[in-house]
């Protein structure tokens, strides 16, 4: 495994989209058009995030309905041009467009197989597609009386972990209930990355129970910066976000985050946080018991 | 290694000590005072815990001066009959008197090859010393301006992971900065253990930064019952702690919490709440990348 790049300041920017409706065409160009205005913001941003389920309904009779072929390999070159998905061919125009690295969301995923994931997808300033996440843990939840859902009834979950290299962080990737499961990032922190970003969609219960904790926990025993993109709150959809896209420093510290409707939140991630953090509070270097195995080789 | 005990409801109450000063003695008879209070209180506990650090001030210089040999060696018998520690007698004898288990804070423990470590000491209702935990990760910091100890310079640290098994569950062990390093819960947690109390001893720096977030973060990663007993704030001491001991349930919602002054914390572990957080989110049983390794015969 390569060293993680030299960590440098940068601006990041979470889209927390709104209007996400039945026409997965209008989703699409809604979020084309928020990419426009997050990198036309005061400050320009580097790294762009939206949230999960960007481009269509979330629900089990939706998934398999908005799901689009992907076939990403890793470490494999993917021909954009090739494409047949609409959602692939808008998101890598959008970043080259903007020059901005782009985590873009998820999105329904359909595999030769027949198998539908609720995968993440990377592109670079150039527009390339260099990696995905399918998420691995599935939203599985039995709150009597507020929520119950079981994505493993439609999806299949991913069954590896995945981090991307800019020019200034290793950023590491999961989705959502993958925040649940502390050994994600803590195989990502011990790979070199120095951020990880998540698109999720808590919703109105599970948000003021975990959705912040959840964040700062992995921040602060990773000694990471750690961030969440929500879609916005519609009342009128089936699943209620939680909105509050928020970002955390690697103290635990709380730097952005926004209320729930339609906004974008910029954030400055500030290298200087993440070696004062790990200089201060020697966790990194302290660590007895490794029982994490050595993930350096691992896919 | 044995099932866990079936998890029953049971009072947990945490001694949150002031007057800890100079005098080892005073110091011991003040904490049997208040172990008897606690024991006669409203509600009858069947666990209480002490602080970290009850029986000495916290410092380089007080912990080899205050520091007793234990000579305990687990699974075997302990003839306290027999030890030469002062505190050994004292905790025994105040469990016996209340029969209550007793989780009796920690003390600076010097073994024969002359390294001081800082111990806790877990005795039965009969008085019986039936486990220790030796701190694991040394609380080394270095905060400018605010807090710079290094506990490496004195102490050693521990090296294996501990529990208890009462009549209404299993118990797991840590001391103080070990709450920082996730696996020593998540360890204890997949041998079974329903709850976690840890003896700490935050400051006021720390305090407000991670005390109450790494125990909820604990408590909902593992979900189980976490809690930890500070010292009462000192301003004339060397150390101010924190105080503010705290028991958070397996959603991670605070189930009680002292302020800073002397005073007792009572609280009602209910397994009800252990088997509906588990059934509702069920990580515990969805975890896909349980990279920590069987851990079930180590010690």
């Amino acid at each position: 495994m390569a060293a993680a790049p030299p960590f440098k300041p940068f601006t990041l920017a979470m889209i927390q989209l709104g209007q996400v409706g039945a026409d997965k065409s209008a989703n699409l160009r809604h979020a084309r058009e928020m990419i426009h205005k997050a990198a036309q913001g005061a400050v320009s941003p580097r790294l762009m995030s939206l949230q999960e389920c960007f481009n269509s309904p979330y629900g089990h009779v939706h998934f398999p309905v908005y799901a689009e072929t992907i076939g990403f390999e890793p470490g494999q070159p993917y021909d954009v041009a090739k494409t047949e998905s609409e959602s692939v061919k808008l998101l890598s125009a959008a970043a080259k467009d903007t020059g901005v690295w782009l985590l873009g969301g998820t999105i329904p995923e359909r595999t030769p197989e027949g198998k539908v994931y609720n995968t993440a997808m990377v592109y670079s300033p150039k527009g390339d597609l260099v990696a995905i996440h399918r998420k691995v843990h599935l939203f599985d939840i039995d709150i009597p009386g507020k929520i119950t859902f079981k994505e493993s009834e439609t999806l299949t979950g991913g069954s590896s972990t995945n981090y991307f290299d800019t020019e200034f962080a290793r950023i590491g990737l999961g989705i959502c209930y993958d925040v649940r499961f502390p050994e994600l990032a803590a195989i990502a922190a011990r790979r070199g990355c120095q951020v990880c970003i998540y698109p999720g969609a808590f919703n109105t219960t599970t948000g003021p129970l975990h959705w912040e904790l959840l964040q700062r926990a992995r921040a602060a025993d990773n000694q990471i910066f750690f961030g969440m993109c929500s879609p916005a709150r519609d009342l009128t959809a089936g699943y209620h976000a939680w909105g509050h896209s928020l970002v955390v420093d690697p103290m635990a510290k709380v730097i952005g985050q926004l209320e729930h409707e339609e906004d974008i939140l910029f954030v400055d991630i500030d290298p200087k946080t993440f070696t004062e953090a790990r200089a201060g509070i020697p966790v990194t270097t302290q660590r007895r018991f490794d029982v994490y195995p050595d993930v350096s080789k691992a896919q």
